[in-house]
């Protein structure tokens, strides 16, 4: 059978724009990979007469419901009691949970003094699977109630994304006796439509596993979605998938089960046991943040400079002067210099570098907005693209950003192994 | 009279979790600062029977209704369609847009085939206010119905967010006699319960204004909202109230009427006509990224490095490995050693450095998570910051970052003006 689920976000401070609905995005992520079809997102404030009538709504159109925030110590977290009245359950004591909770509040440095209502956080609803909270106070729960499935987990998306990837996903894949299992091929290079019209005549023919394009920032990715009894059965259905992709696309495909591009230059650095280092002018800081994104990249990022201004470029990676100002800042030369600069002054075996106009508007040298220089050096060569990537100037650096760490991807694939 | 409003969004990326809401932010917050009350969000999918009962639904819960999304050229965007229908409206050619599409085709450099299809896009309600659309082909609109108003607006929020800025904010104003204005008090290093607790005599207090504290990441902030007949008379009236908060807190307020802390070094450095540069461990580039988010940066913010392993500090930086190995990466010695050096290197007014553990765990010499020293060096003095950030790697990298900008900011304070 085929499921759909709601996501329910509760909280006055996403209705106020203070803060954005991650939850609902990265749990939808979730339920895709689950092949659990989401037909409405919700958000609704600490209001029990409006919860109440979004819960009633969600369980006349879903099958499953997932409500998160509103499990805090204060007065106006109330999504237990509404949810529990509109299923009739009783709220019980969670003796663990309540443990946990005062041990918590005993580590704390600073020695914050628990109030009763922290128990409150330790309430779950009677007969419930409880999520055990390793990242924050709330624990989750999950019932099954007139046949439809509810799970409640608790706001902060720092608490939520683990719990939902860690606890929530392998209860819901329990639901069911056929399991689903996806597997996602990051796409860069290649828009949306060719990748669809390429994959098209194979696509239609599918009915299990199944594959679905969609399109991401200045990237795509398909998704090949199996349906098995068991993880190694739908992986053996995924695997020949995401051979046919790869040699369909061909070098546009950049990774398999990689969260991003970044993600994919760190594991072919540590395959092949490469440094790596950038320069950047426009992107400002963009490579050097997504790479270090994720944990353990020291080794193998070595670091890199922003060199925003000319001067900058001058002091920090020895570009003359008289060549930025023959040339120009953003120029071929300017982005092999670049390059091989901080290749160099790093000790790196690649070298990055980005110099362009983020816009808005066109640079004092009349260059337009969007016209970027890449550059990429190893030990035995230097390449430099050039590419117009349109207008937005979050847009321009966050794709000049992934276009570079897919050119050093590129260079890592032509390397030996170590 | 107050209104509520209700934002629906309609796209099946939504509902994949490929994208994130974010015009639902955007535009709640937009409409806090209108004093207009938001109940719901909503997200449907390209589905004309469930968008159908979504905008019935919310027709009969709110008086305004925000409409973003699919009102591209393909067969599944319907928005404008089913929105007409439910209201009972027809859609009619509005030429100036199907102009302004036909010259956005003719001066694209790849010469993308104009097809029928996107005349689709020039289609809007009859009778309706026309938003042009200077970021794209769709036009957004807005017009009343059966006493509800009901607003139209295209998905990507490169598209959405300048017109619901510069035309539907205006748009709204004008659908009451009174006008609502707002504007929002920065503040960094005091915790939202401690903020509450110092205004809450006087807030409790007031009518018009009013003053409304909420949290966003690692800090607070305070909205002023006042209620007039024109821009000068409301601003009259938030003028006084601004200065009571920068009273009531002191200078933990960093700002009034900026986004963000990068925002407020920046008007600080070109007000001082001071230059500024980061060394950033930790962080890995995220201060010079923010700072270069902002166009104009780059006179003000020199560049910065990247020293994410010792070998990059003692490389670009020139800091001495006896040092890194007596001391630790992780210390006051080598923050101070970073922030002196990375001012000298770039020969700017200040220099920042971040150096720490951003997790998960603690580092290989037992420094715990969450550690994290901060150093600003300026010509006459050197000052570092330890802070403990607690658990999680985003939120450890983005407050130490805003953290360094905060102490970066301080020292302009104290600088006289040039």
């Amino acid at each position: 059978m085929s499921y759909v689920a709601e996501v329910i976000a509760v909280g006055t401070e996403l209705l106020l724009g203070d803060i954005i609905n991650t939850d609902a995005q990265f749990i939808s992520r979730g339920l895709a990979e689950l092949g659990i079809e989401v037909h409405h997102h919700v958000v609704v404030g600490d209001n029990a007469e409006r919860m109440t009538a979004a819960v009633e709504l969600a369980r006349s159109r879903a099958d499953i419901l997932i409500v998160t925030g509103g499990l805090g110590p204060t007065y106006d977290d109330i999504t237990k009691e509404v949810v529990c009245a509109c299923f009739g359950k009783e709220l019980v004591m969670d003796d663990r949970s309540a443990a946990r909770i005062v041990a918590m509040y005993r580590k704390r440095k600073n020695n914050v003094p628990m109030t009763e209502n922290n128990f409150r956080q330790a309430m779950v609803p009677e007969g419930c699977t409880i999520f055990q909270n390793d990242w924050g106070a709330a624990p989750g729960s999950a019932f099954e109630a007139d046949g439809k499935h509810v799970v409640i987990l608790p706001g902060p998306p720092r608490e939520c994304e683990p719990m939902f990837r860690t606890r929530v996903m392998p209860y819901l894949r329990s639901l069911s006796e056929d399991m689903i299992f996806s597997q996602v091929v990051r796409i860069y290079g290649m828009g949306e439509s060719r990748v669809e019209s390429i994959l098209h005549d194979h696509m239609v023919e599918m009915t299990n596993p199944t594959l679905a394009p969609y399109a991401g920032t200045g990237e795509v990715c398909v998704r090949i979605t199996a349906k098995a009894r068991s993880e190694e059965e739908a992986m053996a259905l995924i695997a020949p998938e995401i051979e046919y992709v790869k040699q369909a696309l061909g070098d546009v495909v950049y990774g398999v089960d990689v969260e991003s591009m970044e993600e994919a230059v760190l594991r072919l650095l540590k395959i092949r046991q490469k440094t790596m280092a950038a320069a950047e002018s426009c992107t400002g800081g963009l490579i050097a943040k997504r790479m270090t994104d994720i944990a353990g990249a020291s080794w193998f990022f070595r670091g890199g400079v922003v060199v925003y201004s000319n001067e900058a470029k001058r002091d920090l990676l020895g570009i003359p002067t008289e060549l930025l100002d023959e040339f120009g800042a953003v120029s071929n030369v300017t982005a092999e210099a670049m390059a091989v600069a901080v290749r160099e002054k790093l000790g790196v075996d690649i070298g990055v570098s980005v110099t362009g106009v983020a816009g808005p508007g066109p640079d004092e040298n009349g260059n337009p907005e969007g016209l970027v220089y890449i550059g990429v050096a190893t030990a035995d060569s230097v390449q430099v693209q050039i590419v117009n990537l349109g207008r937005g100037r979050e847009f321009i650096r966050t794709v000049a950003a992934t276009k570079a760490m897919d050119m050093a991807r590129r260079a890592l694939e032509r390397m030996e192994d170590k």
